[in-house]
């Protein structure tokens, strides 16, 4: 059916060889292919969703082949009328994908050459579908990684709008889960605003490793046509070109090392996920995040449940899989492709997925959505400042307060220490804070407590007086605040 | 539109509030809940594959709770009709799943209460979706344990038909992929057959920890109902009843310890799969597979790629990655139900379709397929006797036979080994097999040598000569062959 | 020097190859090993510690060689005299462990030769560090798997202990860690024992395809003298014999399979820790435990933390990540023995110690330690039972009670809960427990509310109406209190 | 006994608490610690390996103490001359450990103590062992990152020398471990460079994380005392400061993201080994590794096994299993330090040790080492290119070429694809190379082959036409040295 086109070449087998076969190689076997083979082999229904990158990849090779003389301006138009016209197919969702034919990259050429003949079979020079492949994933991560960027922007943006609503709010600062010393609620958002800054780093960092052209490679010692592969590199927009071809066809670093960047976000999320689980119990009560972010039961009627915190939690585990997978999929492969490879790709999707959707619901409940009518953020989590306040105020939380007053005082710090922890010891048994002891009893402890060691007990002293850089007083939350702004544009 | 509640009564309110609404908590809830969440929350487009378990979970607890006088004959009548309409709908394709309902328990039971009203609603007597869910899983994967079961069989079967065509065909043994002693291919088969063998064993004893009913725990603290929950475990064929409800609740130790022993199982194919690689690589060239289990090159024309085996090898990892994200989901979690937990049963699915489809496959790939013809099996590994024979010729695979021969003229087994290292030392100088040494030569080495030190150099000779239990000599060999077509019916 | 024995062969070379120079084989290797190499290849500062399997298999692999007459019966009482002064020498200290010799094996062997002459050279007959290091690990792992099990049993005593004096002390049973509904601090104690007795299960388990014998197996294909491997066993107090000696020397499943076990056992450790360490948190208070399991701070000077629930999470992930490095040391390798395996002792090693001194420490934190003076156990964790209560009337704990109230009046059950939802909703906005609820306005969300519905509503009616097998009534709780009794003796 | 020096406060209570008791909190504590939480708690034995790290950042913490008026200057000098006496008794070995002061911070912290009485007291001012141990931890992989960049320069130029004297030599380059096309063996090695020189490049991305100073966060909220966080940062070469106290604490992502290097750094080594471990098996023969990184077998004299690939190809599961491990341990750990983190210094340093000692002893396997006599390496990797050159014979494997040659003559690359597939068919038949085949014969197939065929099909002709950027024409090969050379200086 596609024959009419062939008349290059004055005995060239004329008939499309992947219309008519299930595969590209096929004169060489002897049987075709189980039904059950077919799908264990096949990868096009997961690795479809390549077809912009296999597309975009594919005209900057023939724009290249052209420029380089190896295919004629005419097969280059062809090329890129086919492929035009099947990008309308698959946007209007009427392209046929065929489980015989393998991969997104046969079902594409496959069709090209239904639609424009010899200049569909010449596409394929130079190149292979193991430097393709290669090509096809480098160009989609890329752009999800742009996308992901975007996203770690927004969320942060979220948590430091929370922060800058909270700087006077006082949280008892937890080490061991314990009551350790009192700090701004603000200030402790921001420390999720550091991790997820250095997330975005490193996704910058894989970024630059990501974008690196593969094609040119061929199935993996190069290839006898005389391409240009820095141009092809510079219409697609990447920063270099692999400079092994062995390398370019087997390497999957790029994939593991997303993947590691990825996991490590998500345990930032599973961090964030598990206080505000923790927070939202009602012995806690310190916030509530929005019904929406909730679920209830099907037969506790009372229930709102914290269900989208602690999915997240969840899928830190999903994704921590897939970067195991990954490795283990590399361990002790020979060079250079192996079919192992193509098992790179779900949990590479899966990872792209899970991580896009966590952080935009992320955003959203932290943060809150615009209200188009107020151009204003509503619905993030509400924050209820007494709960914080009266809970820091059990544990002896500005106990380090008093150990630093007596040492202002001239008591080495660790003989300071000792003589607070028996203050310490003295209030448990009367069940009461160290600031409602009496003066005379605090002197007991050292004679040179004076009346001022109640502004260091109280919690807003303790917290005014980390004012150094890094610190929990609200002077320098205002500052980080300042940089974080300025940073995120 | 929610009712004015309630008025209460006999044949009551008779709206479906799983129908009209998204969900089944919503009068506590001030907001729906946005698209994005939905699709973050929801799990019905995953576990819609429970729908079997979950309807036959249902129909056992109806049947009790009639029984038991809880719910009227005609309720149960009633629900075992609508039952019937919603397997016949779905089995149909004719079923239409809600991402609103959230998951296939409430997809269903929403359904039923439209088929049959109250009815539906008083299913939900007694039960949670916390023991529902945890019930259907541990049906789903009872049945899945059984069809694996089934499939290990048959691999075992092939590597035993294998194996038994191979008794007398000599394979170079190897230790760190250098030839050892000479060692029978069946032999080799068979160490695959103990492997699985031991699959199939771990996964009897998974079962057996699976196959207990959680229903009755309710959501955590079991139920004010009078169930009997040994009757719903006797009509499932459950093998007993879970003790504590929290634990039943909360407990996905099933889950964790199928995809070990899943795991476990994929190492080793991942093994076998190795090997026929390397078998297959042309320096070897010890066997072939058929065809239909390999693919070849889009570009280079001559190639017949393992690809089965590659991605066998690949999706080891996909299965110890499924492992991974599972223990991470579980470490750190307080009792009981979690909304984490939802993130078990992609892994589980998944871990369970590529070790079937891994089993199938394999089986079929290394003992044939029967062809209904002529009764026999045909297309699974071809065997090259030549090629393994020759192999085994170099290496000096017989130089611990010199050692043992010697040991048996009275040499302590240290010298002898001594003794023998000077004489492959000797023989590699010559580029000799020890067997071509002239016996004058050998008899350099030690005085006791004589002419009947070639029949120990032969490889047949060594071959042979192992003849203890669980040796390589072939009169072992078909010991073992005897055992196991025993043991495997 | 230790040449005297020295007679059977005449010319034999009479010196000890594993006293005089650094390896076993050394004839054919032209160059010595550097040190970094011995250092990276060597494990006997790792595998010393298999020394007494070591011994125990080489004396029953001895006393088969000489009841099958394959040794002189001076040779066997040579090796048993030399065998008990390496013990000596080992128990005492004064064995000199040596890297040149590069493990456990070759450190004995050599000595005993050094010790005995001829007769300790004879011992290695008709076996290989393949077979015997197999061997080795299996009968110490063992050994260690029989201290598991007793310590499993410990803890969950400890836990029954605890469980029995709480019988009737309420929890807030949580969900989502949203209050839930009461339930007995008992019952949920016994959760912890059903899964450390699921734990004991798959130890037992485990331990039957440990205590199976690889010794006969050789290198990798069997023997060439007449082994009896049975009588072996039967010595070792063995199941049953490796019947396939390539897999013999090369599985490693069962140190996988083992340290899955403990992965899980390690998970429920981390469980409950995280309730440890959530309980103890100011703002819930609901424990204590001892000061001797809990650290201060060396800056805040009031601070107790809880250190060891701490520490057994994270430890969770040192086991786990073992797990992950066995099955990734074993994915791909091709039979036989490889020296990867090498590396699956200090991660086994490394996991039982963890999960023993784990295991023991929170038998001892939860249960508390004998007071030999009292033949009381003292010290084990504190219940604050008030705190316990006051937690559990926030949170609508017995909402689910109303909704069954209302069923018991005919109403099916989703429009109870429809019902109850509403009137939580009114009760959260007054903001008191439904039992705080007039009357009238309970009956103004349904009015077959009757006065005997406060019952319901109160926590100790809510747990003791919770009263089928497995629930959290009180007598539930002591029924699965006998049950365990019985069970752990 | 070390009150001497007490001096400087007038009331102070002037014991060395660290001296005297156990811990540094006791005052507040009622009982001792018992022998095994001791053990299971201390982390002594395995981090004093940081002892250089935290007195580096004790001295700089001092000094800055001093320049901002905290502590005297005699203070300052006191601390420099006790941190000079304890360097030196460490070195020499004359130090002693001590398990009840738990770890190396308090270990020193003691000592100095006991030396300069309380100007070791007043140390601790202004910080915690929280952000004490974040510091030292930085500090130390710090300094080991550098380490393992040299190493990984080492192994590149090893790999790149071997390159070098192996352009022209012809491997069969493999697809699927099948016959592909022919490769310099010079380009097969450079393929490892690349990977080593991305290894590089992530470690030196990991290092702008690791060197961020946590000093001065204290407990988790920052400090009272005028701290010059920055001046400190300066004093140890630190790039900057934590800017959020409670990240500083409580942040491990330097550690995991170090680990995940690692991780693919050993990966990119076990793909390495398996090569080698397969190319030294007697089918292949292709190289040899020198003696001293072999060994022997107790049983079987002729053998001489790659240990230290497979060693290294084992050890990668080591490294992923601590990845694994580290992950798991931080995943759900609310803010801020939690006694888990402590879990993160055995596999990380486990990780550093294993990774180090790999590259080490792989740059002298691959490379050889310098004999200062010569001034020449020796004993590195020993090429058998007959061996290569032989293997790339089989396979067809320039069948490719035979296809381009078709394109050039106007085919499009599909048809010439199917043309040669029929060709190989012919020659498999035959048993025969295509450049084996007649010209008749191959005219055949299509009849504008011509006699400079054979050209094409040559091995060399295939190697030199592969001349494009990161192609395997020798010619390409050299760009590619000289670019490495001139990187690796």
């Amino acid at each position: 059916m596609s024959n009419s086109q062939a008349n290059s070449a004055p005995s060239a087998p004329s008939h499309n060889q992947l219309d008519t076969k299930a595969q590209a190689w096929s004169a060489l076997f002897s049987e075709p292919m189980s039904d059950l083979v077919k799908r264990y082999t096949s990868s096009v229904f997961f690795d479809k969703r390549l077809w912009q990158a296999d597309i975009a990849g594919s005209l900057a090779h023939a724009e290249m082949l052209a420029a380089q003389g190896i295919i004629s301006a005419s097969d280059h138009a062809d090329i890129q009328r086919g492929m035009a016209q099947i990008t309308s197919e698959i946007e209007s969702g009427g392209f046929e994908w065929k489980l015989d034919l393998e991969d997104v990259h046969l079902n594409i050429e496959a069709r090209l050459t239904q639609l424009v003949g010899d200049a569909g079979k010449r596409l394929h020079t130079g190149r292979s579908r193991n430097d393709q492949v290669a090509t096809d994933v480098r160009l989609w991560l890329r752009s999800e990684i742009d996308l992901i960027a975007d996203l770690l922007k927004e969320l942060q943006v979220s948590l430091v709008d929370v922060a800058e609503q909270n700087v006077e709010v006082i949280l008892p600062g937890f080490t061991h889960l314990q009551v350790a010393q009192p700090v701004s609620f603000g200030h402790h958002m921001l420390a999720y605003v550091e991790m997820f800054a250095r997330d975005a780093e490193r996704m910058a960092d894989v970024r630059r490793r990501v974008n690196v052209l593969p094609l040119g490679s061929a199935a993996l010692a190069g290839t006898t046509y005389p391409l240009d592969r820095e141009r092809v590199a510079r219409s697609l927009g990447m920063d270099g070109v692999c400079q092994n071809s062995l390398d370019a066809v087997s390497d999957r670093d790029f994939a593991i090392e997303f993947t590691a960047a990825a996991s490590l976000c998500m345990v930032h999320v599973s961090r964030l996920s598990e206080e505000l689980i923790i927070w939202m119990s009602q012995n806690f009560g310190f916030i509530r995040i929005a019904d929406r972010f909730t679920t209830g039961s099907s037969i506790m009627p009372q229930k709102k449940n914290p269900d989208v915190p602690e999915l997240a939690r969840g899928k830190t585990g999903r994704v921590v899989g897939h970067l195991m997978g990954l490795i283990t999929l590399m361990k002790g492969q020979p060079l250079a492709y192996n079919k192992d490879n193509q098992e790179d790709k779900e949990p590479l999707f899966d990872t792209v997925d899970t991580l896009k959707d966590t952080l935009r619901i992320f955003a959203e409940m932290v943060g809150g959505q615009l209200n188009p009518a107020t151009g204003q953020k509503e619905g993030g989590i509400t924050v209820n400042a007494p709960a914080m306040e009266q809970a820091a105020l059990k544990g002896y939380a500005t106990a380090t307060d008093l150990a630093d007053y007596l040492v202002k005082k001239g008591l080495p710090f660790r003989d300071a220490h000792e003589t607070v922890a028996h203050a310490v010891k003295a209030a448990v048994s009367h069940q009461v804070d160290l600031s409602e002891l009496p003066l005379a009893v605090l002197q007991g402890f050292h004679p040179q407590i004076e009346k001022d060691v109640f502004d260091a007990l109280s919690l807003r002293g303790s917290l005014n007086a980390r004012n150094t850089l890094g610190g929990t007083a609200p002077a320098q939350v205002r500052a980080q605040l300042a940089r974080h702004r300025a940073r995120l544009g």
